[in-house]
């Protein structure tokens, strides 16, 4: 199915816009786990069989994997995902950006490797670099827009005559990128005024916002931002609030708890 | 050794800027070895044994290792050039960019994981998502600014107030980020009038510069344009051009010969 039309139903479905973030800081995993040479998968399978029922997505951060040598199990985890839920998708955070060559390999990474259902993808390299992303018409291409870092406003927050880069970044997605109806956009939390900007200019087009939680992002002035018209339209992620939520070996129930409360926290807000 | 003594002693020692990109693409293998389970690591061990002499670094491209699902070939493929060729640095081509939390972890993929001497970076999540990196002071890190690709210009070509986006990005790697003094900046061979701009805001900082060879950059431009006071300063990257000079069971001998041409058309123009 079409990443969009499977987001759109999870969000029904599921009566939920929370996407649960998959970073697995070893330093952090509960004490129980250490010895299990699988203990990031075996963490991330139970926060994900834990949480399942309040998702609309997971997401999954490659980083976390890559930096421990851990790709095959990032790979299970995505088959885990796939066999157990069937109909949430899956979102790779991995955030490439390259020329169309390199860029056609990073979409195989992500998309035949791992199958996942959706990319994030940095804008910076220009339409070129996004195009072999867009092949792959049934999953999702998500650009970096405007991040939930304080750095993020060195270069997104600049005018770029009469308009700030993030803008120029919404409206390129939204005009001339989006051929194929698989883009979305990663606009932070932490700034509530510019998801208002963003939603404005890109129409219904799903937003990925992380930042609320750790990063502290008001659940209420994102969704007065950033909601589309019929009170959907975002993927708000929560990584390490969830993740973390308790560190015995009771974590998965405290990760569930903390993720289902996150879900009624921002459906009384829509 | 500090990456940028390493890179220094090389232009000198080899008497050579030019750095050989290892993009190997299954597609294009020689046929003798598509049956071998370590092809990869074998095509790209053969090349770099045969053009170790007339390089001072080697770039190799983690997307082409990924896409195959070969990230232990790529761990062998360094360790291979750091044992056989002590002295040549190893600039993990990666282009990740995201908050100081992840990139910690892609710091430690390239670094630790890797050993990697030096590290693609993307500047648009701004400073805390390279201040990560520059934590390693003896490595380097390279920022993308103008990229050789025809979509570089949608985001980098804007006027942000009296300059472009990729002047500002080098303007911020050369006067605010560089306090390790391990920065250097990606500006493609395609566009020499901002390899000269790119010079002349940045003093001596190294300049890695892709897209001669397959994408077209003129050697003798790059070189008048880039060249830092002692003639140094440029690690000019060819991929294609030399990997793929030959195809058949002599493709080192093809490699060779192709890289040794490239070396002395450069230095032609020193």
């Amino acid at each position: 199915m079409h990443f969009m039309n499977a987001l759109a139903e999870r969000w029904q479905r599921a009566d939920s816009l929370l996407c649960v973030g998959l970073d697995p800081d070893p330093a952090r995993l509960p004490a129980h786990l250490h010895e299990r040479p699988d203990a990031i998968l075996a963490f991330c399978r139970d926060i994900v069989d834990a949480t399942a029922d309040a998702v609309c997505c997971f997401k999954p951060q490659i980083a976390y994997f890559a930096a421990a040598r851990a790709e095959d199990q990032l790979e299970d985890l995505i088959r885990h995902i796939h066999e157990r839920h069937p109909g949430i998708p899956v979102i790779l955070d991995a955030k490439r950006g390259d020329i169309g060559s390199t860029a056609a390999q990073y979409a195989r990474e992500a998309f035949r490797r791992y199958g996942a259902d959706a990319v994030t993808v940095n804008p910076y390299m220009g339409r070129d670099s996004i195009e072999p992303y867009l092949e792959y018409a049934d999953r999702g291409v998500i650009l970096l827009c405007r991040t939930s870092n304080a750095g993020g406003s060195d270069l997104q927050f600049l005018d770029v005559g009469g308009e700030k880069l993030y803008e120029r970044v919404a409206r390129l997605a939204a005009d001339e990128w989006n051929a194929s109806g698989n883009l979305g956009l990663v606009v932070g939390a932490t700034f509530p005024d510019e998801i208002a900007r963003v939603r404005q200019i890109t129409g219904d087009m799903p937003l990925l916002v992380p930042g609320i939680g750790a990063q502290g992002g008001d659940i209420a002035a994102v969704l007065a931002a950033g909601r589309s018209r019929d009170g959907t339209g975002l993927i708000i992620n929560s990584s390490r609030a969830i993740l973390y939520a308790g560190d015995g070996e009771d974590f998965a129930a405290a990760a569930r708890f903390a993720a289902q409360a996150t879900r009624t926290a921002i459906n009384r807000c829509r």
